[in-house]
């Protein structure tokens, strides 16, 4: 347990990357250069100015199809005086070809009348080089094609082709090797077990690598093993530019990165005041800059990104691009840890005018948060958070273009919802859904804050039995909008295949040997589990796992597939997904809140459109499980 | 000359376009898709919306290192009254592995205390599942990971594997062939004569095809022979997705492409109302499109642009990007035949608070003005042109950053200009120098109306033989502007090596053997040279030559080296690079003009920086030949 003894330190990031510049400066990785065919050179950056060798045009060339001739023979043609030439005073010629010597001018074909004998009729005289492009035109020999530093374009290929460039001294890409660690970790291929990690850290990383230009390669994944991950190191930093190694970068058993590092190189930082990516390892192994990044793929996303982008775009011979920055209107209270950078995934969407952020709030570990993230919020080290409304800079993850066509949905999960972003993106492919799945009460209070386009939601009112309506009155009194409906669906107890502990109805949920998951406060289904428990006279303390919270009905699937729970409520889409048995409770309304603001968005139309009376989705929605779909798209209550 | 007689009509653009569209709709181009495996999906587009196959994680999974405990049994835990868990009651556990069934919550490793007999000390309990990442907390098996029609980034592949995708699909890429024609073209390796076409615009077209995401391949040259295209044409159309042959679509004696398209396929158009790129043909052969674009590399390009570069985007199954228009001042006026879409390169330049646009004014024959080009202006069909100062919206062909940090230089033309763009490129890389060579007085003028950061200027004075100053009193009055040395430099005569013609000065000029090429109005040297003339009382008409005028020295020294003139008067550098003989006739004083309000801006603090007292600067300038740079960053003159 040696290892588990290792020191991380907090270094700050801005001292860390000062560290990391200074100790890369001087390596060769930035001054390698390479001399290249033109042909080859598309998208490279050159590393010294680039010169016409030849002019071009490399000779006197007509630049109209006609006839050559000479100035002082046409003088005096007219339209009065049409003048003619005979075959001797002229010469058939294309654009492009060479004029004779004794040629001065082209007289375009249109301008040219053709008697019998061959000779050419003219009305106008020429004027000296008219319709020639004369030697050096567009390019003089000598003269500064591209200057240093200038990343080649298409059009670029052609002046340099065009003045018999052969080969132009252009950035070599850096060779940067990713070596994927772990004794767990295995290909995705590969038959599973629990425990199994699989390798896809190595497939992203290296995706990163190559959008910002490097030339990336991954090794064979190299287990927890000292001796196997020297060699490796000592193998990769021998070969390449820059080596990656994910992971061992933390201070767990199994992580002997640093130590390793430590051995065979220098380790100029290990440990740096950020979250995520608290444990990487800057360091120089063999002349070859080394970066440890952690485990969870958004730490190491994060990190790859702070750390090495930068370095592809200098070795490249490139300033590295400006983060794109947009200021956004913060939608809840994000609160940071004093002496922390805290690097936060947000959604984006703009309502009315407001550009509105919203943390994602997942862990690291947690892949899909960094696919459906628009954004990254930046807390500096120096402060406790970001209150609600406050302004903040984020860094757009996508462009600004797609988070403007973007629909956001904020409030009760359902699983229609994905069936909905792609119908919209068939209907109209710029516009693209993003769905927050807090509760139902959450859609609410999102609407009334003005984050959402459009609310979900399914809450019983529980005097009445009446479904939303006396909900928006109390939450958003005065708003003017239209809840329309989008279906009815069952809701139940799930239980898995069999109903192997018997469970038929509310009253099990107390028993010994079952263990309950719940969804969470706010939700319509923990407010429908809530109401029937007060009806059958149970408290949520005499229940195992009442307090264990889930946030939409595929999770609370997912436990009980996997045995962790053995029942909960959900809606049977939910069952029918997971083949999961379902014990009906209730029927209940879900329906859409819609401002009525919002109603003339193209993003808001568009949806409406693909829920009414559009066969295709009725179909799919029908095959999901669980839905009655007759009053879909039907208004059920208006404000004004 | 049969195919002269080919009559190329004038289709409205948006109505080619619309024909094009609609054509296309129908061909199998925008049908097909792949499978492929994730790991070779970055950058494709998906065909078909992906789904997660099992949940991740799959297994319930230690969020960190430490025990895996029963939560039950460590109840009652506290500071005050920590708790002994024996050897059975919990395992050691690392971020990532399996919890064992029987446990359902793992404790922190900062939070343990070890003793001696293996036991783990606790001081306060754990609740359920705490520290655990529960199956499908990332991502729910059945779960929608990416809609229809997304473009799969690097997190992509991530969620993609993580879930056990193995196949997805996306579109297929299209496959591009591109045909270059022509009997004289010749590739850019091979020895050249007069009259050879270079084929570099395959290459600058399979550039940009590859920069829209289509896989192009280049035939080889086909000669202008009908049956040699046909049969390229049937073979390109049999295994491509689209074809682009380039070029023979105009009405020359060798433009066999339509008359060949029209009987293998089908001419939808040829002929559109735009200038470059008349003569451009749209056509479907064997299913495939086809396309003849015009031979000029401008033309090409541009038509290529119109036609093609959506085509690519939605066979990739991608909208199309929107142009990046900006809005912009016309530094002079533009006219345009009407019934033309006229495409005008510009550049462009930020000086105060004006986007200044100026047109390349170059034919389709240049590469370099495509180069150089900022953005494209599109004057409408309906339109007789634009006039100077009016706004216009212009399409970005270079990012908005790279033209704000662009130093924009006007006036004459100096060979030190080149230099100066390196050198500045060498201490600010994000800083780019764009000159245009408009003669001195151009330069006065442009720096009147605002257009110029810097002007280049070396006009003597008749009267008091005084450079610059008594100009910039009667053109400049009231601005506030420094005037600064760049160099002095020696005008004279060029005349090929060993002067074959025997020129000795301005009074050979007169002789009926000599041609002599001269600059524009406006141009320092032509004042200079006319300023000679009178001295000897010579009048332009009794020189051979005197009104063809060139726009810069290193185009006199082309002329002259190319022998379409005898001489002509430049500066000594311009003799020096093309290896000329020089007359000296004067030493004059070459001075930038710099406006008070552009004193301060980086961009020009940075140009004024690179000249004064750079040891390498002067080094680079004395080699050019021909300059003295005693006064070289000196203010020669104040205006307040």
């Amino acid at each position: 347990m040696k290892s588990r003894d290792i020191y991380i330190k907090n270094t700050p990031l801005n001292e860390a990357l000062n560290i990391w510049d200074k100790a890369l400066n001087s390596l060769p990785l930035f001054n390698k250069t390479e001399c290249i065919s033109p042909d080859d050179a598309l998208g490279r950056v050159t590393a010294k100015p680039v010169f016409a060798p030849r002019s071009t045009p490399f000779y006197n060339a007509a630049a109209m199809d006609g006839i050559a001739v000479r100035f002082r023979d046409t003088i005096g043609a007219s339209e009065a005086t049409p003048l003619r030439l005979t075959r001797e005073q002229f010469a058939d010629i294309n654009t492009g070809n060479a004029l004779n010597n004794s040629y001065d001018a082209v007289i375009m074909i249109e301008d040219i009348q053709r008697t019998s004998e061959g000779e050419a009729e003219i009305i106008a005289s020429a004027t000296p080089w008219q319709h020639v492009r004369t030697i050096g035109e567009d390019i003089v020999a000598t003269e500064l094609i591209l200057p240093e530093g200038h990343k080649i374009r298409p059009i670029d290929l052609g002046a340099m082709l065009a003045t018999g460039i052969t080969s132009i001294e252009v950035h070599c890409i850096p060779s940067v090797l990713v070596i994927p660690t772990g004794s767990d970790v295995v290909q995705p291929s590969a038959p599973l077990e629990a425990g199994n990690i699989i390798e896809f850290n190595s497939r992203i990383l290296a995706g990163y690598l190559e959008e910002w230009g490097a030339l990336s390669e991954r090794s064979e994944v190299v287990p927890d093993d000292p001796e196997a991950i020297k060699a490796a190191l000592i193998q990769g930093t021998a070969q390449h530019d820059l080596v990656i190694i994910n992971a061992g970068a933390s201070a767990g058993a199994k992580d002997f990165t640093a130590s390793v590092l430590n051995e065979i190189g220098t380790v100029l930082v290990h440990g740096v005041n950020i979250k995520p990516g608290k444990p990487v390892i800057l360091a120089v192994v063999n002349n070859t800059p080394v970066i440890g990044l952690p485990g969870y793929p958004v730490s190491a996303v994060l990190t790859q990104r702070l750390f090495i982008k930068n370095i592809i775009y200098t070795a490249l011979g490139l300033t590295p691009p400006k983060a794109e920055l947009t200021s956004s209107t913060l939608s809840r209270p994000i609160s940071s840890k004093m002496g922390v950078e805290d690097f936060v995934r947000v959604k984006l969407g703009r309502v009315g005018s407001n550009l509105m952020a919203t943390p994602t709030g997942r862990g690291a570990g947690a892949v899909m948060s960094l696919v459906q993230a628009d954004g990254i919020l930046t807390i500096p080290a120096g402060s406790e958070g970001i209150g609600a409304g406050e302004q903040a800079d984020i860094e757009l993850l996508r462009p600004m273009d797609e988070i403007d066509n973007t629909l956001v949905f904020i409030g009760s999960h359902d699983n229609i919802l994905d069936v909905l972003a792609n119908m919209l993106h068939g209907l109209r492919p710029l516009i693209r859904l993003s769905s927050s799945h807090v509760g139902s009460m959450g859609g609410l209070m999102a609407i009334r804050r003005g984050e959402a386009h459009i609310a979900g939601t399914h809450l019983i009112d529980e005097a009445s039995g009446e479904y939303n309506v006396p909900f928006i009155k109390k939450f958003l009194p005065g708003v003017p909008l239209k809840l329309i409906n989008l279906a009815y669906r069952e809701q139940g107890l799930l239980v898995p295949k069999g109903n192997p502990k018997n469970i038929q109805g509310y009253d099990d949920l107390i028993r010994d040997d079952i263990h309950f998951i719940n969804r969470q406060r706010g939700a319509g289904t923990r407010i429908l589990t809530d109401l029937n428990l007060k009806k059958y006279k149970i408290k949520g303390n005499q229940i195992n796992g009442y307090d264990r919270e889930e946030y939409t009905h595929m999770n609370v699937a997912s436990a009980v597939a996997a045995g962790s729970a053995d029942t909960g409520a959900a809606i049977r889409a939910a069952a029918k997904a997971l083949d999961l048995d379902f014990i009906p409770v209730a029927s209940e309304r879900y329906d859409l809140i819609v401002p009525t603001a919002h109603l003339d968005d193209l993003r808001v139309r568009s949806l409406l459109a693909a829920i009414g009376r559009n066969k295709q989705f009725h179909s799919i929605v029908q095959n999901l499980g669980g839905y009655n779909l007759r009053d879909c798209g039907k208004i059920m209550y208006e404000q004004s």
